[in-house]
């Protein structure tokens, strides 16, 4: 293999493609990143099995072939690389010699000289879906932080997108929150088929699609796909029956809070300053008319009490919820006024942006025994 | 104890003050800050019984007293409130009020109501001398780093300051390098006296003195301190005697390099890339006329190899270096041309800047046994 590149496109496409590697691999040639020179162009390629990323640098190949390179080391040096070009030389497998200007560094290959193959996707058995390039981004912020963390339901380790009857919707839950997102999509009228994509796939497509128009995404019952300028990212989905999570959205509330976001972050954050020290202290929300009191007990640390004013209706309620879950919803929001609805002390509460935002994330209040 | 003090003051002298507090202590209440209100003003105190830093906030006391709070729930808080007073009461030392606004948070305190006391300086029976407020700042930056990690030697984990003949001298050596700077004192013609400072006392006095035009240090035996604006730093000297570093210093050197910093930086960072992934490469650098080439070879990973063009006199040489202490010595360096000097292949290295620097870093290179 022999090929001359540019060094600025290769280390943007080395920075994308090798961000799918897994830090430990059982199987140590998926540390590395596969180089194919063909045609015009040198083909990269990095998977840890579960989602895979493909790039294309156009190239003058002199010589094809292919090598799999430690990616790290390999990324790491064509990012500080000084020249416009790059030239990398590879006899065999063993190793491949980076030229660049009169200097050069000489990398060891890995035996096998090819990655794993990845499941392909026929295109046209597929479901395609374009949608607007900020999506994937959202569903990133807003969605991805409500997937389960533990092994115990790993379903829940995924955000569950569905898409028919005129809608795109892209969810998340742990058991204990809801996040939710949609999306119209006119063209879309058949019956609603769901794909569930592991979080990691989310991540890596929010940062391809940044910044795009619009994007295409392909679904196969086990693989999804999506093309950027240059990049492939293909993911399995995972596989079991997502929950049936409309049900657990409430349909009527008792109170509703009308309230500035700012000022509820700031008095959460700092309340939280104590609840989130302590491992069983929880985070006490109190509507009043008017009012949405905050306040926190902790045996060790002290406590803590706030009001934030609000335009609300409905009854008065007393509540406690996690600390850390009411601090990520916050985050996720991002109008001005934010909307929560209370549908009382043993159900959920909801959190909604003002204006013309569909996403929602729905909140268990935590049990109390007495 | 009830003082109402500025935010805004309050939140800047906590985060001062509460950075010599050391993460973990076997004495719980160290990880406390003591709060006095006296007169009128709030004094902040934190040890960790070898570094003290005090502090003191305008205020307004309606009730003199003390407490210790924990520091970092305290300055976490302080720094969020979203008014422009604060209030803090106490009436015992179990717990303090905070009230800011209509809205309050109540922090336990310590059973002991006072930190250990920390050593006094008699500044009568102190020599002091005046520095311009970037000495600091310049010693924590480009002499701070060879200071020894270990505890074989407990005195060469400081900062050696020597004061006489005109100069004042600060080094730092772990036994295979050494960086030194100094700066001319023309008022201290006396007998050179030396102090040594723990590296935590010249971080933390960098900090406080940075953008300041001049600043007087104190130094007795055992303790040197430093006032600011507002604060006050002591620390406990390292006991022991500081090996004579002079001496190291090669006399005569038989080649010398002036060469682009920028450019050897960049050679190193690619080289090092392949050096610093193996615990058993090393960066060898050869100096022919004109030239410096660095290469290195890792069974595991490759090898690199780069030549940097340099304006050189004397003979040619080929040394083995630490490629991680080439790398600190380039990052202490600021000047656009740096000169390289070699004193043999036995013999420490020399780098100093171009311009009119004081600063030289001595480098042994690695032993080669064959």
């Amino acid at each position: 293999m022999r090929v001359t590149v540019e060094q600025a496109s290769l280390a943007r496409a080395l920075s994308q493609t090798t961000r799918v590697v897994a830090p430990q691999n059982t199987l140590p040639v998926l540390s590395g990143v596969e180089l194919t020179a063909q045609g015009q162009s040198l083909h990269l390629y990095a998977t840890d099995l579960t989602t895979a990323l493909e790039a294309d640098v156009p190239a003058e190949v002199s010589e094809p072939g292919h090598i799999v390179l430690p990616a790290g080391t390999l990324t790491d040096l064509i990012q500080r690389l000084p020249t416009a070009l790059v030239d990398i030389a590879a006899e065999t497998s063993a190793q491949a010699v980076i030229r660049y200007g009169r200097n050069q560094a000489t990398i060891h290959g890995f035996a096998e000289d090819r990655l794993p193959e990845f499941a392909h996707l026929p295109r046209n058995a597929a479901v395609a879906v374009t949608i607007p390039g900020h999506v994937l981004a959202e569903v990133a912020r807003q969605v991805l932080f409500a997937c389960a963390r533990d092994e115990a339901r790993p379903i829940l380790k995924g955000v569950a997108m569905e898409l028919g009857e005129g809608r795109l919707v892209f969810a998340a839950t742990d058991g204990s929150r809801l996040s939710q997102v949609w999306y119209a999509v006119p063209d879309h009228l058949e019956a609603p088929r769901q794909w569930v994509w592991p979080a990691k796939a989310v991540t890596e497509a929010s940062r391809l699609t940044a910044g795009l128009d619009t994007v295409t995404l392909w679904m196969s019952p086990h693989v999804v796909q999506l093309e950027t300028a240059g990049f492939r990212l293909t993911s399995r989905l995972l596989e079991g029956q997502y929950p049936e999570y409309q049900r657990v959205i409430p349909q009527q509330y008792v109170a509703e809070c009308r309230v500035e976001l700012s000022a509820l972050r700031g008095a959460v954050e700092r309340v939280n300053l104590i609840a989130q020290k302590d491992r069983s202290a929880s985070l006490r929300i109190v509507h009043e008319p008017g009012m949405l009191e905050l306040g926190t007990v902790s045996q060790d640390i002290g406590h803590a009490r706030e009001v934030v004013e609000c335009q609300s209706t409905g009854q008065p309620l007393d509540l406690l919820f996690n600390p850390h879950f009411i601090a990520d919803v916050l985050k996720s929001l991002s109008s001005a006024e934010i909307v929560v609805e209370f549908a009382g002390t043993q159900s959920p509460a909801r959190f909604r942006e003002v204006g013309g935002s569909t996403y929602q994330h729905i909140l268990l209040p935590l049990r109390q025994l007495v």
